[in-house]
């Protein structure tokens, strides 16, 4: 753990420069617009450690597994979303001497991220060899407004000296990813200008054939008056740039404005991508600095107004929880079916950049509650399209009739993880995918989506949950052997309660979906019907029934808790406690055998089960099982304290509640693990956000009603979270005394609020004491 | 399936040559002395298929181990045996035309493994692409008396034609592994020379630092009359040859003699190694070819004079089982306590060429019924030396006090096997280290091996046990949790019943050798107790018996059979006969996870068990367990038939018994599993040859006592076999009417036949009616 991010509200604030510190520093102050990503690398030189990264949505890479030893059914690649052309790089040099915060003395550096306006600010004085100072500014911005286009201003001032000052905005291609498996190079040029002003840089992804061109356009201004642009264009393989050059004058501040255009062949013509960024540069270039920059505050703003949350009393959680909202704001805006959210966005390389259940479990429910629907219905569809690559993966595997399951990590639906016990185990996650289609209909009430998507979906997922489990005599139900739960801290179990309740569910869910879809659309049902061939092999609904009614949920009888999987009561069972002082995390001090014949739980597994279908379980057993498994639970996943933290909170263990908080809340700000330097855990803060508002909020949507439960942590003095919710948008603000609503949008609701009804008219507020 | 290996009961012969086929006789006709192996690769240039391989022993290279997520404790390298410089290489020019193979019209080609005589013999005629045609004859040998030098008598006459021929004997250190994770190349250069009629070359690899030097001295003779030789030398980098020019009148044969030296950093100076080469590689000269031959002969008929197994009736049958004995003794010699056996023994490059628990398991009992005792002994003592690592890997593991965990894999006795899954949880192979000593000393009655090494071993092994078990207070005893056990068809286990059982029977056995060496050596046994600390931390002892008398062995309540683990009785029990046609081997058809939750058997698990202490169970156990599991179990361990072979004759199932056999005894010579090409199955070898002997043999020494109990196959007229116990050579020879034993040996005697007590004095000669 850290603490060098000063405290404020609205912006991440870094002050001095540590190079120890760098690396974590460009993951937290990254920024990004859903279609691209940049970490906070230098735009100048910079000699030291540092992890460059510049991603663009959906460009990706099929790396070459690592397996210690390949068997039948291994996936054969790791797709990962690949460093791109660099495109912030402008290189400074003054009079001969290169800026490069490695090697010049470094004052009053300042780093802010201002999260209001969407805005990566740097400041800083460097003292050259030659004892030359300069001031340096920079701003840049990824628009949210224009989704191509990024813009840096770079402003140096001559402090002490008036002399030669040559900037070189440049794009280079040399890039590499530092997890590539096997050292190889991803990229082939295609094709590169470069003219007096501008330039432009094709380059194409090897056996994936994407393109990305990346151009530049650039204006200069001397103490904020615009200038005549000198430059030498510079053009080598898979480099172009151009050499900038100015006479300053000591007190002078020269501004070099690099108008960037980033576009893939996800988006235009591969023959003339690299004239579309050339316009596309040109383009923001005319729209000019001071616009785009208005542009983007305006966006941010209507954006804070739909999901801000406020914490009185407290700044460094209203820092984070601003810090997180962000952050999944800048990954991923729902504007694309074909992209989705890795667990570390456009921050860094590790897991590749793909997807995972993460989505389905704790991204989906902070888009359905902060943005439009069709935000949430992406990612939806973005599964359904992956419908046929699913069933294909079941079919490797050995299931048949259309049965589907769905990858463990992805970009393009196929499965790309390369440890077996998660590949071919960890098929819980077919359930969040069946989960999800629910609760985006419970949250929207857009039943439609059943007819149109959902419902051949789950049709797939229940053959698959059918096909996989098998009858038991012995144990007088059925059974399903061989999985790894949501604990990754076990694998190859039987009868892991989380995965079986899973199962079960997506059985009878398909069941009466099939049911509503035929009663409320029945051209639609029956197209369906044709195309999955739905009982052409066996009476599928049948079966599904008797599968469900019979799978088994052991309950252990001397604790009366659900039992984690047919072997977790033989364990040793202690608490966590227990653990000798220096050996946790345990991942990094134990060996893995030793992990896995443990009672430690990486992440909420029973519990995980009772949250997703929390309205099935009163508050004895919820007790019950949160007391005996809570212990047990090491953490060990950032995705998991967020989902202790809301059970805490609903049992009225407010003390617990917040600690769970805490640990989630400034993970990256903090540092926590001491792996923020390989990027952010961006799915993780969607659960940050579930914990307040799921959590302290008491947020729930029940049979389509939204009720509100909520709960004010004592160390808080009032906080207020706004959602959407069927086209209402309320503010709610929950202070020692009251629990205000405010409608904020022409759309009344009518809510549960602590167990009672209400009604809030549009545009009205509702006050009640607490 | 192949069948393209002539039947012949002393030599394996290839007729006809069929590119397609090449890499498998490349590994079938592999020569070897122990200290060197080689491929079956020609001489000349072969631009074709091939799999080049020239194996030094215990010379190996850590690569980098590849792993799908690294986690805690996971090796950081996979030791492997290298492919060493290309010793056997003579390029073949006529009149300025190559000779290879790939390209030249072949005629008559033979080729022949000599097993009397440990000889690899080829011959053909090429007919290049002028029309001239050469024969060539070529006849080579690892010296199994000389053991650092191999010969090469290589004959080339000129069928149609008068013209120049050239000869270039090379040395060729630019090699590569085809096996190397990361195409890395593993040798470096640190000197060569190369002169008229002589040069040598000497290799470093690269972080071990082994050194290598290979040499050759040149005769030349014409029509087989010496003849002085004109030779040019040639040197460049990591590679030395001579040019050797003759004039060839039609009708001449012209014999190139290789005279070559081997020797490896094990056994020689580094300083000194090249040169020790050069004067070994002379000496072999000044011996001359014929000298070298004649003592090889002799050698091997002392060997199997020792070991023969003879088959009346069944060519096939005597040809395949003296291929294995062949091959055995090719492998390992017993003289070197640094050296043990690859999987693939040199043969290819699989596995790495390093030691599994198949040495204990299946290569020990070999070489303790075929060979001086000390040949065993020094596989013994090879685990002792590597007793201090086998506690440094257990320490990593978390285990305290001294206890031991020895490798699944390793080649200096550190672990390198690079699934979890194997190497944390398949510690079984613990059990095979200490149950070797047992066996070694029942065997050969050589008690003092106890308190000179095996108690050492025993205790670290025990206290390992002890700590790795827990207690269970709904189980009412003590359980291990995540193992695999030798059916690794199934991966994290509880309570495996072999893991179990060889705990339970160490644990046991460590505290008898503890009193007899107190009671035999109380000198040596205070010196035991003092270095290990023995009962420093706990009552060792006490707590060994007390996890011995109750660790959970269950017996499933319905059928009455040793349970393979706790989850194995849910599984859907199946006979293998149920699988579908077209998806055996199962490993190449169904995903891993398909496999794993199946309740098939790769390799006797709970019948491994019982085969190891037979004599503790009555036949009615072995018969309900053997008609239970027999069923599940696939074999697609080599390993595996011949534990069913031999515990199927124990039954009287003879048709099993002989199906079983079969499996194993031509597995490469008929390519039974497609991947001979990759290298021979040496260690399964021991197998083949247990289920002769102590399968249709019936031989077992229990208390000290040889016992034998022959059966015939039906399908055989009679058989031979020669074993050693105790000073005495047996050789017994059953046919359908009697059972003979011949005491071969000056020592005499008393065993037990068929269930009676026997005296067999020295020199003479034992006849039972049968």
């Amino acid at each position: 753990m850290r603490d060098y991010i000063k405290k404020d509200p609205w912006n991440i604030i870094e002050e001095g420069f540590d190079p120890a510190l760098n690396r974590i520093s460009e993951s937290i102050f990254s920024i990004g617009n859903g279609k691209m990503g940049q970490r906070a690398n230098f735009e100048e030189k910079y000699s030291g450690n540092s992890l460059r990264g510049s991603y663009v949505a959906g460009v990706y890479y099929p790396d070459k597994t690592r397996v210690g030893w390949w068997k039948n059914g291994y996936p054969e690649y790791f797709a990962k979303v690949l460093n791109a052309t660099n495109w912030i790089g402008i290189n400074v040099n003054v009079d001969g001497e290169e800026l490069d915060l490695a090697t010049a003395s470094v004052a009053n550096f300042k780093r802010v991220l201002n999260m209001q306006e969407g805005l990566l600010q740097r400041s800083f004085v460097a003292t050259l060899a030659s004892g030359k100072q300069i001031e340096v500014q920079s701003t840049r911005f990824t628009s949210i407004v224009d989704t191509d286009n990024a813009v840096i201003r770079y402003t140096v001032k001559a402090l002490n000296f008036s002399g030669k000052l040559s900037f070189t905005p440049l794009l280079d291609l040399n890039v590499v990813n530092q997890d590539s498996n096997y050292d190889e190079q991803f990229w082939v040029e295609i094709s590169r200008t470069a003219e007096t002003g501008s330039a432009a840089i094709t380059g194409e992804t090897k056996k994936t054939a994407f393109h990305v061109a990346t151009a530049f356009s650039l204006s200069l201004e001397i103490d904020g008056a615009p200038q005549a642009l000198q430059a030498e264009p510079v053009s080598k393989e898979k480099f172009v740039a151009n050499v900038v050059h100015v006479d300053i004058a000591q007190g002078q501040s020269v501004s070099l404005i690099k108008y960037v255009a980033v576009i893939s062949s996800l988006y235009a013509e591969k023959a003339t991508i690299q004239t579309t960024a050339q316009a596309s540069a040109a383009a923001a270039q005319a729209k000019g600095y001071e616009q785009m920059l208005s542009e983007q505050r305006a966006a941010w703003a209507k954006k804070w107004a739909e999901c801000d949350i406020t914490i009185e009393g407290d700044v460094a959680a209203q820092q984070a929880i601003r810090f997180n909202i962000l952050q999944m704001n800048q990954t991923y805006t729902g504007e694309d079916e074909r992209l989705n959210i890795g667990p570390k966005g456009f921050t860094g390389e590790k897991y590749g950049g793909v997807t995972y259940w993460d989505t389905e479990a704790y991204c989906l429910p902070f888009y359905l509650k902060t943005a439009d629907p069709k935000v949430a219905r992406q990612l939806l569809v973005y599964r359904y399209k992956h419908l046929g690559r699913a069933i294909e993966n079941a079919a490797k595997l050995g299931f048949k009739h259309g049965a589907a399951l769905y990858p463990m990590v992805t970009i393009n639906g196929e499965e790309c993880h390369n440890e077996w016990e998660i590949t071919f185990e960890e098929i819980h996650r077919n359930g969040a995918m069946s989960f999800a289609i629910y609760n985006y209909i419970n949250h929207t009430g857009d039943v439609g989506y059943l007819a149109e998507y959902g419902l051949e979906v789950l049709i797939a997922i229940s053959r698959f949950w059918r096909q996989r489990v098998q009858w038991s005599d012995r144990r007088n139900g059925y059974i399903m052997l061989g999985v790894t739960g949501p604990n990754e801290y076990e694998n190859n179990v039987n009868n892991n309660w989380y995965t079986n309740l899973l199962a079960q569910w997506t059985l009878n869910y398909t069941r009466e979906s099939l049911a509503q879809v035929k009663a409320s659309d029945p051209v639609r049902y029956a197209e369906i019907v044709a195309k999955t061939q739905l009982g052409g092999h066996e009476d599928e609904e049948t079966i599904w029934a008797d599968v469900a009614a019979k799978i088994v949920l052991p309950v252990d009888a001397p604790t009366g808790v659900f039992i984690q999987h047919d072997g977790f009561m033989d364990k040793e069972l202690l608490p966590m406690s227990a653990i000798p002082k220096g050996e946790y995390p345990i991942h990094k001090n134990w060996s893995w055998d030793r992990i896995l014949r443990s009672c430690y739980i990486k992440q909420a597994d029973v519990l995980q089960g009772i949250y997703t279908f929390e309205a099935n379980y009163d508050k004895e057993t919820l007790k019950k099982n949160f007391d005996f498994y809570e212990p047990l639970t090491v953490h060990e996943s950032s995705l998991s304290p967020c989902i202790h933290s809301i059970l805490a909170s609903s049992l009225g263990y407010e003390d617990l509640a917040y600690k769970f908080y805490l640990r989630t809340a400034r993970l990256d700000l903090d540092d926590y693990n001491h792996d923020t330097d390989d990027g952010l855990h961006i799915t993780s803060m969607a659960g940050t956000w579930m914990s307040v508002v799921e959590g302290f909020g008491g947020v729930r949507v029940q049979q389509g009603v939204l009720h509100l439960n909520p709960s004010l942590p004592k160390q808080w003095q009032g906080y207020s979270f706004r959602i959407t919710f069927r086209g209402a948008l309320l503010k709610v603000t929950v202070s020692s005394g009251s629990i205000m609503i405010e409608n904020e949008s022409d759309v009344g609701l009518s809510l549960q609020l602590t167990g009672a009804e209400k009604q809030v008219a549009a545009r009205q507020i509702l006050t009640v004491a607490r």
